[in-house]
């Protein structure tokens, strides 16, 4: 990770200052944006105990949420930004001493593979029981008129009411770069998913547009309900 | 559908024009009751991932949610305006580009077979769960005080306690117009009912005003979880 | 039911408007606590499609919801003054029509057994699940701490951890002065109870004042939630 | 306890005075933030019924709710400020009659034995249902992203994916004093543990920072809702 210290970087965050100032005027600026679906995510006890972060794309710039804080209080000012590198843009405006998010690298791999412009990482509980559910490496599931709100890839079209989606499910490792490796090739396995389940973690899941990201996540929560309480109704 | 160029056209939407502005000071017209209400199935995720959406009628006016959209992000401003033939008499006032619900037809054929006013279509698990535990066609409980809360049409009263509520349940279609058909046959079949379910899906709920047809959307949901809940417990 | 137009309830009548001014400027006063708390416990799922009611008495006075509306949309103005004698002293301010809660004459009953002043009563879900689970008359349960919140009334303290708390069930009647009956059999078997169950419709629970009255309602509510999770693990 | 009328306590609260009218400038002022999370634990149902409590320290003085009101509608003027020997600086600022939470005794010794910051106590329904469903006197939990949150406090460090988590739950007791010695055989046996499980009752969570605490309340209940989730699921 380079220094902003440098004269090239230094003129590039200039620019940078320009441009984010127009968070103020934009509600829907990633500045905004994050910490507000960080809160509705809470709300929904899908981010709590400061697991799980989101992470938005603008143009060249990307945004991250700091790691280790409580997600809902969560302001404009505590975003990083950092390019397509990993390289760190911006600090924090508020001058809090703080990491970025512990995922970035995997932020940056999806955003690499995919074209992205919203990550969505969460620890939801609807997530880890889907993954302790399905005994095998991945979470099928059907004949749900929701299912036609996932976007498949390389049809470039949604699901079908009548086709299954699958998503595949890591094991989850101690450190983030095995994570990584195996996020990685379900990727590439499974070309047509928005979504990998990480094994008593949680999930990542990622969209063309934040609002697609967003919407596929409620959408994938919904199926993992659905699931986990026909099994507890011992139905399919 | 026609297009709203043609000079009679222009004309109507002159004057819903002048009526529309209306909104402003009306906190109970269609044009703030549908996002009020959006947003409050939203909160119960009732309503996520773009799915379900709520159509009122005023007069010769009918307001639709558009289609695909975060429900709970709707504006006054966001809705089409269409009359019973399902002409577009006004598109959203922001020149946001999206479409109208595709329950469009659904609702409009319920409008004209029960004279409602307010037509409620969502996704719940509740519904969706109910439909699963439900092995035949029929949705059917009683011995519960909340089906008080329900319209018996042919009787023009509501439900006693001592009575049965049967709701019929339709089989999900790949395409509308199949749906729209069997939406059309279970409410010939059924002439009491407000409610139709339909399988692995979700629900349409009707009103003749749209405060009946949200307060029986609430004892409906109260029902089915209630069903559920038993079904978990072993009991009836 | 006597007639406002009597002279000496006009005069009545006259004391109160100038006493009822008094809700604008008094956030305790049961103008503003009754649509408060229907609105919380609205937002609970213990009071949607219109089922249940909540009573305050003040001095005199006794404040009754009206029937059949939407419980989280109350206004303060929305509220009946009866006395003890269910006379109305006073109208929805607003004008608009509607009925007074039928639940009025059990509220009364209430008032006169035990000198409340204030009764809940709602079609919980959690209640209406106990009633169901247990198969006698009485809801029983003990070993908890959250029994401590649960007034012992011929002891005049509150529960022990060690004891045991006895609710009655009374059966649903198809119409209110049968369960006005029941209801009154039950409170004068059961001397120490602030909670009344009605099998298969919901709970009265009523307090010396309106926070002992809300604070026990959600014991209950807590109690009655523990016994159905345990119920579903096959645990006591 | 001692009185406040002694010279040398009157010159203390002289002083804490001053600093006490720093809350209507600082949000994270105890005397704010008390109410506020007691406001997020009530609308999570962890707080309701007045059980439940919130203690925070901030240099010489310890801000302590009162007992047995409505966590959710506390005020910061509402809060006892104490110093480590329990005696009272302060009494609510609003000439309020009422007590002191019962728990102050426990809050103190967790301050005295861990040094914290920040103690929260909750009647919370998934603590109780956690105490039910382990047998034994210790809730043991791994294998799950989550635990990462936990501090291990012999180490210095948070929890690793493999590691277990091993909370001790003591038993009930009828009286405050032989609740405290079993809270303090438990912190002296598991000087790991930033939790202790009071069976049937709830549990004690305390951390170096409020924000600690907080998040690591988040996390233990998160892992207690996933165990009985499993459990009901007939799963580990």
């Amino acid at each position: 990770m380079q220094n902003v210290q440098q004269p090239q970087k230094r003129k590039l965050s200039d620019e940078i200052i320009a441009e984010d100032e127009d968070y103020q005027r934009d509600p829907e600026h990633p500045r905004n944006l994050i910490p507000e679906i960080c809160r509705l995510l809470y709300s929904q006890e899908a981010m709590t105990g400061s697991g799980g972060a989101i992470s938005m794309r603008r143009n060249d710039k990307i945004y991250v949420a700091p790691s280790g804080v409580q997600k809902e209080r969560l302001q404009p000012e505590d975003m990083f930004v950092i390019n397509d590198d990993g390289d760190t843009l911006k600090l924090p405006l508020n001058g809090k001493i703080c990491r970025m998010s512990q995922c970035t690298p995997l932020f940056l791999t999806i955003y690499r593979l995919r074209g992205s412009e919203c990550v969505i990482h969460s620890h939801s509980k609807r997530a880890v029981l889907a993954t302790i559910i399905s005994s095998g490496n991945e979470f099928r599931i059907s004949d749900l008129q929701m299912i036609k709100g996932i976007y498949k890839r390389t049809e470039n079209r949604n699901y079908r009411f009548g086709e299954e989606v699958v998503i595949p499910i890591i094991e989850n490792t101690p450190t983030d770069p095995e994570l990584q490796e195996n996020l990685v090739k379900a990727m590439e396995n499974y070309p047509d998913t928005c979504c990998v389940l990480i094994r008593r973690h949680g999930l990542y899941i990622w969209g063309t547009t934040w609002q697609q990201a967003k919407l596929m996540y409620e959408c994938y929560e919904y199926l993992f309900d659905i699931a986990i309480q026909l099994k507890q109704l011992g139905m399919n």
